[in-house]
């Protein structure tokens, strides 16, 4: 299989060619770029050049068109609202299109996308043919998509929320009040873009938020859990910015419908909804969620504490925004509709630092 | 005046000495230490070496004892539980006792202190002579207490979550249901014991939550709300770790009685709040709180935002957790008490790196 | 093939872990601990947890008796002094032992390991069964060495500056004169061991040199060089500690035999050199080496120029401290001894974060 | 005493900023800038706003020309290249101008500043009337300059290296060998410019050399070593780039002329040497120098050590580049040439975090 990623130059598409070329079941890379074709990708990344003795496993970037062109399977790295006309290309060829940017995030929902994201589709019937690409949620939907089909791969922030309140909204024993999600993100989260907030000395050894009640993941978070619920749940969201690379840590509060004295229930329920999952982790009592045990890795680990009122759940989930976040999910999707193993190229075990 | 520093070896303590030096009303500092009596502080703190043309700032490390008997006030920065002798040695000699432990934060609630606290007091009787050191909350009280006095330096997560939420529990704009304070702090917090958590490779790069729902600044927190709201006011509060040494930023969520569609009004009633204060910044508009605009301040900064259904007053404060968490505060309680200007010794201007 | 590993519940030993999990040669590993046994090393090193669909990779911790009598091969991640048993019963069980302290760095030579180390051998016999594990400089040794063997492998400073001054000293370029190695190491590099200069409020945010003119891995490094030149060559050589986990940079200083005017011609000749090395890379000009672009991988970077007045050469090596520094190079020697493709194991991309 | 900071906006303006504030003998601050004139300095840096009861320290960013006009003395803070015009127009105005760039550290040197600076002076005949303003070299000849005058400000790696090798040089005991400098910044020497060298995600967590055998600090160091020396000095300086933010450490090698068998001669030598200096520090045996000892200091702590050998000096310089990198190094020149106490200004002790 000949995987394609347009957009290879930005974080999450340089993540894809990590991923990827460990990924045992895709023989053959195929990076584009919307402004380098024609350099080699190794040397906007060095850290991707070969070994003396070898040599390069990249070729050079190609033009989106091109990687399209010669590729079984495509994945795209873009900023939000490129994504039309690349995944319409793909279909027409028969081919899936795994996107990482928002624009399959919403469904056939415009109206919220071009609220949050500036402005429309290009092409909205396209959504008809695209599922949301989180696999705890939706693995039966993206098996089910058959071939070809576009795959909305999750927000960063939304997977690591989602994933900490599902079992608890899927369970029912959230009271129906406002859930509180409260996260901080690494610097890799914003992406290659040069801008102030992230020039080394102002964000290093330091913490702030960002954008609070008003961060474009709000209403993807709130859609999944309203989803998960089975009514109109309101999600408040605050996003962070940590000193620190990798990671997103959700500390979610969730009102309990009947107050509780352990949280031990809680941790069985969490285990036992995500019994299957390969890529969850329920963390055993004592264990607080904690970003570098996931580093670089596709784990979601959840740890699961009650308030000391035993009014509130408070899950804990810790991602790495650059794999389960964005591309080892988006890795994970293709396994799955691509009927891979779902774990194939995501089986590197995380170093704690 | 002579001021005495006892657990001047401690990172409070070394604060303390770095904070002393520089104040315009403190002729001598004298240091001690329960258990380094006999060295020289800049032998374990060389950064508080003299140049080469000086001579050392500080004498040797005395004993508590010999530090009370040299001081016309005394700082305390022992771990909880010490305090209490020092402290009533001190009103015997006449003088006061600034105490940066958890032992004089709770007035006469000794089975609170106990619980939380792992035993009772030494001379409960004490707390009838000491006061809450939080300026904004209580500086009337620590002025007409009169000398000598015990001051009871808050906690530092209770410092930047009371700060947060105060002028809306005061102006009585919370609904009444339970508050969510989710903070994270800088290493420095865990104070210079050496454990695996704060072991640089297990820490660095890396974000956890700690303690949740049994971290024991909750009660604090709890009483100071409770008291500012006028009713028992429940808080649920998480600390989180986080990879930086200074810091503690706290996001408040305060459900509103009334829904609102605007945060200025907040940030207005913030700004009256607080009109007199020194050390408190309420951010204009489009600025959030961030650890390094108080880093090595005595000020806490408060950013004022609203959910993005209205529901819910988003107040973020940012502290330096050594200084307005610690050792800053007990400068400002000791100003108060003693007639000194409020801001001496604490108006250096933070650097933003 | 069954692989044990003693010390696993060290930084070294995780890593082992680490990589051997995903070694397409390895069936089952053994873990083993001399303090811990009968532990899962995923409560110690919770990283290494098994997703909730799966079940753990690993049993619990054994004993290093247990652990060699159930394997094929044996990696020895213990402090130095403790190796000689081990490798003794390895040889008696005729399976290679592959030790990551310093025991078998020194070939036959037990009075500088003695004088650097404190104490000499239980059975220097054994140094007649070891080969020294740098591949670049004795991979043929290591190969024809047969099996079972005993592999000394390198410490992860000379690692770093003996593959940065190899190919000057092996061509003969260098005038004699005493070659300058300075270098900085991430905070990994001192283990896990609980010590005050890696609490992380002591160690973050600053770097400092330690051990200077008297680091036990200046022996290696100067036994090394001084081979490579067929002359005894002094190496004066810095350690600094940085805030960061991993990576060594080290920069040497070369003293020329003729004065140069341009690094092109030595940068050709360090890629003739290492021409056939799959885990260096000489960059091309206008990058400098650095840590992060070898990061969990098991490249050495190096970096070629000159000195302003070109009478010195510059080359700057980056490894990352744990992979190609300690547990990579361990698996690579592995791989070379029994026979596996020398890259097994070790063929993931680094991530430029 | 009004004191003016043209380039207020940059960091090392911002920096003086910080400490003028806190100068006992600064009445009035006039900041002023090219390119945000109208603006409140703490609109750009809001670590500088003030608490809710007191008012700005500081007035609207004027003009530079505004700024001249209404002050004493004046700092400028500007790129290279820029100094000339604010230059001359104080000493017309009889004002003295101390300038933190590279315009006036090569006293009549045009030819060597021009070669490294890409463009000549515009009034080259103010050199003579300006002094270099290393007051541990220059001390006599910044006081007996007389007033109006101009302090060329030294670069942040020429303050450290020169004062880790002066005394060495001073008293004879280097051999004429070329003596090598390897220098780690943090990343706030870069300044406010964004690049991508400094974009968190690239530069956190790592280490890098940059400008190797190329660094425009080259020519000043040699400069001041060779004069120190009384000799042609050859020094080989490469800079490297850490993750934090403040604080420069040198690394010096120094041939001895004679070899030794212990470095305590040299520490004393390197004591009595700077035994006047107030801000010059020789750390005791056993302690290495590091930058978090000097951080938000004057200081520059060296420690000094000998090669294995004995063959070779290694001194280690400590600086923070901010303060007597920069901004503090310009405040203790003006003390000099104003008649303010050396010190004045600058007396806060360093935090060790």
């Amino acid at each position: 299989v000949t995987a394609g990623i347009i957009g290879a130059t930005g974080y999450a598409g340089a993540e894809l060619v990590r991923l990827l070329s460990g990924h045992p079941g895709i023989s053959r890379l195929v990076t584009a770029s919307t402004s380098q074709e024609g350099q080699p990708i190794d040397s906007i990344y060095p850290n991707f050049l070969p070994g003396e003795g070898s040599s390069s496993r990249f070729g050079m970037l190609e033009s989106p068109e091109a990687a399209i062109a010669a590729s079984d399977v495509v994945f795209g790295a873009l900023p939000s609202g490129a994504a039309d006309p690349y995944a319409k290309t793909c279909l027409d060829r028969g081919i899936s299109y795994i996107d990482l940017s928002a624009d399959f995030r919403f469904g056939g929902d415009e109206k919220t996308y071009a609220a949050w994201y500036g402005k429309g589709w290009k092409y909205p019937e396209l959504r008809g043919r695209s599922v949301y690409g989180l696999p705890e949620l939706n693995r039966e939907k993206i098996r089910a998509a058959g071939s070809p089909v576009i795959i909305g791969n999750p927000g960063c922030y939304p997977t690591a929320v989602t994933l900490a309140a599902l079992p608890a909204l899927a369970r029912n024993i959230h009271s129906g009040a406002a859930i509180i999600a409260d996260a901080v993100s690494g610097v890799t989260g914003a992406g290659k873009d040069l801008a102030r907030m992230y020039h080394f000395p102002e964000c290093a050894d330091s913490v702030t938020a960002y954008k609070v009640g008003a961060h474009r993941h709000s209403p993807e978070i709130e859609r999944n859990l309203s989803g998960a619920a089975g009514r109109t749940t309101t999600v408040i969201f605050t996003p962070h910015l940590g000193p620190y690379n990798r990671g997103i840590l959700a500390t979610v509060y969730i009102p309990l419908a009947q107050a509780a004295k352990d949280a031990e229930q809680f941790r069985k329920l969490y285990g036992e909804f995500y019994a299957a999952e390969p890529f969850v982790r329920v963390l055993p009592q004592g264990l607080c969620a904690a970003t570098n045990r996931v580093r670089q890795s596709n784990y979601c680990d959840i740890s699961v504490h009650l308030s000391a009122d035993g009014s509130t759940l408070i899950a804990i989930g810790a991602i790495d925004n650059m794999v389960k976040g964005a591309a080892g999910q988006a890795v994970q999707n293709m396994n799955i509709a691509a009927g891979f193993d779902e774990t194939a190229g995501l089986t590197a075990l995380p170093a704690v630092f």
